[in-house]
This record gives C-alpha cells, structure tokens and sequence, in this order.
C-alpha cells in the first residue's frame, strides 16, 4: 500500500503552474479524498534559470526529461509542456517506463490517441487526457461514464475558445476580426501563432478526440472536414444577423448507418439555439443521445485555472486507481470499424450568399440551377442597391447534401452574370 | 473472475422498465465495454399478473423481495421502486446480503443518504445515485470526478421538471396553474399527488444530495429554506417580464466562512441569465468553483429513458468495479462539520410587490422603512390605476441579508396605507 504519491510534472507554462498551484492549495481535500498525500517530485522546465513564482523547493526543477523519467518514487507524469514530438515522446517513454499519464494535449491526442492508449493499456498504466478538450468542462468523463449506456448520434459544440471570443467581439462589439484577434492574444487566449484556432485545426482535433469517444470508432485528423474564420465574408456576420442567426466556429459530428462525418466549419446557427449564445471564451458541448435525448456542457474553454481543474480530475482518478491498483484497465479498443460518410451521405441546410449583375432574368436563373440539382429553398432574397450595376442574392436551402451543395456552388460559379459565390455555410437545423 | 454479470431490478415501472430496454438493446455495447455480458436475473414487480411489453420471460419476474435478494448469483441490485420506506428497507437489505446497488431514488438519498453510504462502506458495496438528481444529466458524477479537484462555493440550478414545465406553460403559452398542471400530468411529466413538486419538496431534497456533494458537508432536509410555486401570486410572471425577469422555481447552494445555505423558492432570473430560458421539462445547473469558474449542465430532468440512462451508467460503473474486485471503496464521509448560516448571513437582492393606498406620503413612508434597515434600492416603480384607489409598488434591493429582507417585510405589513405585500422573490445576481 503506497503512503503517497508521487507527480512528475512535464512542463510549467500556463496550466503546469495551476496544476501545481491546485494541489499545493487544495493539499488537506486531496488528502481526504484520497487518504494519502499527493507531492509533486519533479517539475520538467526548459529553462532552469527562469524567474518562478512557485512555492516548490529549486531542487524540484530539472531540465533533464530522463531525471524525472527515472525517478522510481514518481508513480504519475502530468504532461502539461504542449506541442507535439517532445509531448509524444515523453508520454510514450513514460508509459514505457511503467507511470501512468495525464496528459492536456489535444495535438498529441488527436493524433497519436489511439496507438499511445493501446500502449497504456500494454504497460498496465491509466492514460487520461480530460482537458484535452473543452478546458473545465469534463466531457471526456461525460462521454465514457454518465452516458456510457447511451448510443450517441451527433455531437454540436463550440470547442475553441480563441475564435469564439473573436466572433462575440465581431458581432456584439463591432470589432474588426484583426482587432478581436488582438485583444484575444493581449488576453493569453491567442496563441503568438493563431493560425491553428483560425483555421479550425485546433477545433478539429478536438472533435477527433470526441468523435473517437462518442462513436467508438477510429476517426483521423484528415476524416475532418475543415473550414476556418477565413471563409467568413466582410458582411457575413451582419447578414446572419439580418436572418436571426449567429455565426460561431462549431465542431460536428455524426453517425448513422452510411458512417460518421465530421466537420469543423462557420456554422449559422438560429439565434434561438442555445450554442448561439455562448459568448466569449466560452466553449460548450451538444451531444445527441439515443435514449438521453439532447444534453449540453458548459464552461470555460481555455485559461489556466480551469485547463487545470481538469488535469487535476484526472490526476485525481488516476490516484485512486493506483491506490485501488488498478490502474490500466479500461478498454480502450473501439468496438466499431472506421466507416467515412461520402459527400452525398451528409446532409444540411445551406446558406449561400450570391453576387450577380443585377440584370433581367438572372433570379429566375439561379433558382433553376437549384431545381435541377433536386435543392429546394426555404428563403430566397434579393439585396439591391439601386446605384449599383451588381446585387447579392440570398439562398437558404432545406436539407441537401454536401454533394448537392458543392454541384450547385460549382455551377453559380460557372453562370454568366454571376460574379461568384461570395460565402456560403452550414444552417443547424433540420428543417 | 466472473464471467457475466446478474442484475437483480426491483421496480418495473417507468424508470425500471427503461432501465431493462436499454440493457437489453445495448447488451453487445455493454458486453464490448465491460468484457461479459449483464443479465436482469429477476425483477420486483407490485403484481405479478400485470401485463408487460417485454422479452423478459415470466420467470423473471417476482413478487417477493427475498427471492431476489436471497439470489447468490445475483451481483448487483438497481432500485427503481420508488417510495421512502420499503425502498430504503430493501436498500438496506441489499447492502447487509453484499450487493451493490444503484438506485434513482431521491427521497430515500436526501434523507438517508450518509447512513447508507456508511452502510455500503460497512459492507464493501458500492452504492451509486446518479439518477436521483437531473434525470439523464450525469451531475453526480461530475461533482465527485470531473470537479473533484476545485472547491464548489455554489451551485443554482432548475432540478424540477414538473414545475419548470408549468412555468413555461404559464409564461410562453399564458396558460393557468391550473390548465399548465394537467397537461404536465397528463403528459407524465407530474405525479398523480403533484404536491412534492409544486410545493418545492422534491427540488429540496435533490440540492440536499448535491450540497452535500459539493460542499462534502452533512446537509440535512430541514436545513432547505423552501418556498414552493403556491408563493407566484397572480401578475407575478407578466409582473418579472416588465422588469426583464424570467421567473424559475431554483434550488440555489452556497458555502463559505459562514457555513452553507441551501433554499429553494420561486427566483427572478435575469432573462440574459442562461438559466431563464431553460424551457419546459428541462433541467439545468449552474455550478461556480474557485479554480473552473462557472460551468453549466443542461438536459432532460426526467422521463424514462434520460433517467434510465443515467441508472444504466451506474450499472456499467458498478459492474466495472466488481469486475476489477474493487467495489466499495469510495470514501463517503463527509470532511466538514455541518454548519449552516443564520438568515443575517444569508445575501442576495430581493423584489418586493406591495399594494398600497395611493395616497400622498405613502411612497415617503416605504422607502424610508428600506432605508432604516439599511437597504439600498435598485429599482423603485409605483404602478397606479387612477381609478382605483390602490397602487401596487414595486421595490428592488441591492444585496441584503435575508433578515433584513424579512423584517422588512414584516414592517410593511404592519404599516399603515399598506395593505399588504403581495409577493417577493430572490432575485438572482450580486448588483
């Protein structure tokens, strides 16, 4: 019977240091709820000479991976240092080396989950990764025990915080997206390189993660079907505006018989849908389930504090195990065969905002594109300016699939008299 | 190692016959999670000449509590009888022949939660209540792993779905009590007895079970100030609209220095709070740690199969911990002394519906009874019919203590020109 245990934290950026500071902090609960004390040993940094606020012995720190690695008294690694390579190696070595791991990292995850939890299960170690996704707001526990009965269908969510902070500026303050982008990375939520958040790759591997869990099934970063904030028009938010919707970043993810789709893309949603209203840095989850029906979880996305609170539930559970020993034994094999969805297999509602040259004939045009390809409208609007040579028109569709919508974007595309398809998006919605 | 699972179910109503249909649908999922297969083994059913939809066999079922429980190749017991009395017996009997259980009964939890949580640890049985509170919303779990490393100072939340639903019927559908009742009743969302959900009773007992979760503290029933939907008086709801309120039947629980305060009681929610527009039989709870902030939990609050999802989840919990032999070892003693806050301790801001004589002075008079008792006014509006020789005005407080809120109100009543104070609420938010 071990009388405590011992963490080597790899890393002590942002969440490492509030990892550290909730077990220091919260010393005497962790006791009680454990019986034994928790102790961080090791504390992995690059940088040994850095100024720290902490309250942990110098001796603490190392720079050297394999000093923590090698200490036989550290029973846990809590790897918090980010990136890809370094993080995979460290928590394969560690894993190798018989420690179980809690891990934050949604890069490594995404990619490598599946192959770093088969070697978990290999060495007998726990490896969970709550914080992953969707910082404070334990959805991976979620999906594998309170609703683990359940089969689930479809999952909608906002799950980068960085983007959704700056589509709320956008709307509710009018900011421009460089000026939202700026504020965002003045505030810590921006990385130095924003580019994975904008562009949804981040947002993707999050929903790998989920939809791996959610279907049991193997899904791939290349399975993602990814738009990012750049698609988004001048104009476009107003307009979603116009027609009561929001615009956020949403994660999706689908199955039913013909396979699962995943997506991460601008989505309009109704206003009167509770994802439109979730401001800020806020993420928040809809999952689908057969016999629970709609669910929704809440919190925040990101940040120190919460990403921690996270880290330290898993630190938590994998304590308990170690304690109960039985670490390493939760099945982590999918039960379900990869199966994509092809483009004629996803259907949406679309929304596509049309320039053309404001000329006799052209609406009637349009709309018999859309006939032929089987489309049928649930809004059609004219925006003209009577000054103007040119007039955007606005197409909402009901259900087509992604194979219709791309034929028709196609054929807009190829029309005289139309300029271009300005935008176009994804409507949540069935109807 | 054993190599299947037996599930002794006492109760096949609603809930229970939920319970069985998913463990039956799902059996190939549960086999792949869990590594052998879960069998209902028998089933404690009121009349055994009852006609059911089921493909259980006949034998299955019993009318005699012993017959199960006196079953050696049962493992596990789910209790969905619902009652107090002989559920809690039966409970009992369960835990002392070493079966674990789950049940999805509140009224048992709330009021003998500790004793048989202590039971259950006597006797190295797990004893799992997720359903017990926010049907298909896994809350229970949340607060004892994904949050188990934060200190919740508070929790608010709409855990009734009965009320909830006549409240949205009242407000969206400008339905009557009346009218609203009977179409929860006849939907099955109300008891054929509707009184421990109108009266506040059944909302009271599901925030005893998770005060005492999130505060790890001794909560007992009597300890919920509670104030039931009787309290919305006529032009109440239209009353809140003017104002921007939504009005929501709210268990709320907060905790410092102090000690803890747990009530539930009609509430003024700001209509941008997320809580106002959770509609119909929906459940939701907001939950504030120091460490994650605010996270919020949405989904169905009852009906069959969300709650048999949440009782279905606990099964696979209880069968992985015989599985691994490490059931019952969950520690459950609380780790702080109950301590509950007197009323002067009790802050929050308060709206005050008073019908007084319209008379010159009156509105002098009143606000200088705030002022004596130290209450500041946020708002102050006098609605006069000049027909009619009484006005009706309504006051709201900045925070004040719940003391000061009631020996205001007392004060009001004795005064005279005022002919009463009609109603008043909590209002949620910390102006």
């Amino acid at each position: 019977m071990r009388n405590e245990i011992n963490i080597g934290l790899l890393g002590f950026g942002v969440v490492g240091s509030g990892v550290a500071k909730i077990l220091q902090d919260h010393q005497e609960d962790l006791h009680h709820k454990l019986g034994v004390p928790v102790k961080i040993k090791k504390v992995l940094v690059k940088n040994l000479h850095k100024n720290r606020e902490t309250t942990l012995s110098l001796e603490t720190f190392t720079d050297n991976l394999y000093e923590v690695l090698e200490d036989s008294s550290i029973d846990l690694i809590v790897e918090v240092m980010g990136g890809t390579f370094d993080a995979k190696e460290a928590i394969e070595s560690s894993l190798r080396a018989g420690k179980g791991v809690v891990t934050a990292n949604k890069d490594v995850m995404a990619e490598f989950g599946p192959g770093l939890l088969k070697l978990a299960d290999e060495n007998k170690c726990d490896l969970f990764y709550e914080a992953s996704v969707g910082g404070g707001i334990p959805l991976i526990r979620t999906l594998e025990d309170g609703l683990a009965s359940d089969r689930i269908r479809a999952l909608t969510g906002i799950v980068n915080g960085t983007t959704n902070f700056i589509l709320t500026k956008m709307k509710h303050e009018k900011m421009s997206y460089e000026d939202a982008l700026a504020e965002a990375t003045a505030l810590g939520f921006a990385e130095a390189d924003p580019s994975a958040d904008v562009d949804g790759i981040d947002a993707a591997r999050k929903m790998v993660i989920l939809a791996s869990l959610s279907f049991s099934t193997e899904v791939r970063l290349g399975d993602v079907f990814v738009r990012g904030m750049k698609e988004i028009q001048e104009g476009d938010l107003e307009l979603a505006e116009q027609f009561g919707y929001t615009v956020k970043l949403a994660g999706s993810a689908k199955k039913n018989e013909d396979g699962i789709e995943v997506a991460v893309e601008p989505v309009f949603f109704p206003n009167s849908h509770p994802l439109a209203s979730v401001n800020n840095e806020f993420n928040a989850v809809y999952i689908y389930g057969d016999a629970v029906g709609e669910t929704m979880f809440y919190g925040p996305g990101a940040g120190s504090m919460p990403t921690a609170t996270s880290v330290t539930g898993d630190i938590i559970a994998a304590c308990r195990n170690l304690l109960l020993g039985v670490n390493g034994k939760r099945l982590h094999a999918p039960q379900y065969e990869r199966k994509v969805k092809s483009d004629s297999n996803k259907f949406a509602r679309y929304f596509h905002r049309i320039r053309v040259r404001d000329e006799v004939g052209v609406l009637t045009k349009l709309t018999s594109i859309y006939s032929k390809h089987g489309a049928s409208l649930a809004t059609v609007v004219q925006h003209s300016d009577k000054k103007a040579a040119d007039a955007d028109l606005i197409f909402i569709t009901h259900q087509i699939s992604r194979q219709q919508h791309l034929d028709i974007v196609n054929e807009l595309n190829e029309t005289p008299k139309v300029i271009g398809v300005l935008s176009h998006y994804r409507v949540e919605g069935e109807e």
